[in-house]
């Protein structure tokens, strides 16, 4: 088993959708891609930044799961990261009402010394040069190092991204950030142009359409489950990293065949984020349910066609 | 091995995509879906009306490839149904330029004695009281029929169309029209409020993000291949269910787990059409390549994760 290193926001969100909408709730990517892959049992250390605002139980409620919040910086005088939207009735458009990045905006990752060690390196969505400094903090390369990134970011700091892509073997963006980052509309030809600027893997994430994975001359996809009810999409895209990187921290496998596990867990892990507000449902997730819900992926996905 | 029986346009389609533009080629339905089918060797007729300016040379061609046009109607003062459309980039969406009936406005299916005893019915995207007249001259109920229809039909006459799909097996829409059909936000949900309308299974088309099946407490999904370009879209929707149908003929076996396959057949084929403009690289197609490509299929969407 592989240590995880997870490096993204640890914050507050308000969400409206449909069903409902919440006060101030905990979120953000680390916190979302450290809970869905501490269920895999592997040790995994979250690298953020929070202010005196943010409750403790939060942290506790980490610790909890088994993961190391060390690399989780405090800064008493200032205020969490906070993220407001209302998502619209088709749950796969958002509006953002309120952004205040507060602490956020001079976060300096470090890494704690435990945690230098890591196989394997999740580098949150947050400014090329901030998830550069991550890596050069390491003792050496890690076995795999996962970057998730964003069109806000190509339009705002296209060369830092393209530094800090020289040094990633898998990135995780989706359909339409995919198409900007190659210039490629066909997602077949975007993940080659985008293996051209270093990651030997492209996972595309097209929500509730699934996700693709890349690499050379090999492709594979993993649907999304279709649910009854998808109650609030915040965290989902960062519970199927959390799950993906978990899942290859737990096998120590990195080869494409075992990467098709790793996405349909990552799949899987999302399928449950969403049935509830912010980190209620993967709070409470356990493993047998996620291993459950894995015969729902086969049933759904497996065929057995004879040659004629 | 069954008898297949397609009522659809065949038309003369002007389309214009990225990649270039067409003068008034081969286009229609019933055109793909037959074409698409006669790949499973199986006997299939159209029924469907074209006009005198109709060259023989095209119902020449489709007899070649085994499909029975006794049921096409010629009338000879009249003009064949005429589409033009222009594809956006993303060739997602597209904008119609031209819609000319002609002929179709008028028209009055007449099922060839030949085929009234088809065991499967594919019923294509006309007004729900044409596709009605289809069944009632019928001997007997086929083992299988399968409907499309389109937001239009749900617009302009929803009480003809919910009276047809009492008698519908297979019902084929995209993922908005099955929204507007249930009321259901979800595609599980939208599903099994169609079931309750009639058709026992409920294919979602959802173009480049793959199609969904639904029956009961199953569903199955089949991806789009992802390719390195696509050419021109039309007609991908209509070859889909001609593989659908054609696969169920030839295998005559109705099962969930089998219509898995014809699902998988279905999206296999349209990932052929899309690679030329309009009929071009369907007329071109043989069976072995479809086999062939059979196994992209697999490698995108077979996984094999044993337990821990």
């Amino acid at each position: 088993m592989s240590k995880l290193l997870a490096v993204g926001t640890v914050a507050f969100d308000a969400i409206e959708t449909p069903f409902g909408k919440t006060d101030k709730i905990l979120g953000g990517s680390g916190t979302f891609v450290g809970l869905a892959s501490s269920l895999f049992d592997i040790p995994v250390g979250i690298v953020s930044v929070v202010g005196g605002d943010f409750p403790k139980a939060h942290l506790d409620m980490m610790n909890s799961k088994g993961i190391n919040t060390e690399g989780v910086e405090v800064i008493e005088e200032g205020k969490t990261f906070f993220w407001s939207g209302v998502y619209h009735n088709d749950m796969n458009s958002r509006d953002t009402l309120v952004t205040e990045l507060n602490v956020l905006e001079n976060f300096e990752p470090v890494v704690p010394e435990s945690f230098k060690d890591a196989s394997i390196v999740m580098l949150g969505n947050l400014h090329p040069a901030t998830q550069m400094s991550v890596l050069d903090q390491l003792n050496g390369t890690p076995k795999l190092v996962v970057l998730d990134t964003m069109n806000f970011w190509m339009d705002s700091a296209l060369e830092d991204l393209h530094k800090v892509l020289k040094r990633v073997d898998v990135i995780t963006i989706n359909d339409e950030e995919a198409r900007q980052l190659s210039g490629e509309y066909s997602l077949l030809n975007a993940a080659k142009k985008i293996h051209e600027m270093g990651p030997k893997y492209v996972v595309i994430k097209k929500g509730e359409h699934g996700a693709l994975l890349f690499n050379d001359h090999n492709m594979f996809f993993a649907p999304a489950l279709p649910l009854a009810s998808v109650f609030d999409p915040t965290g989902a895209g960062d519970t199927f990293a959390g799950g993906f990187c978990g899942y290859l921290a737990k096998t120590e496998d990195i080869s494409f065949a075992n990467m098709k596990n790793a996405i349909i867990y990552g799949s899987n892990l999302a399928s449950f984020c969403v049935e509830k507000f912010g980190t209620e449902r993967m709070e409470s997730l356990n493993f047998q349910e996620v291993e459950n819900r894995l015969q729902a992926f086969r049933d759904l996905t497996q065929f057995d066609i004879k040659l004629s």
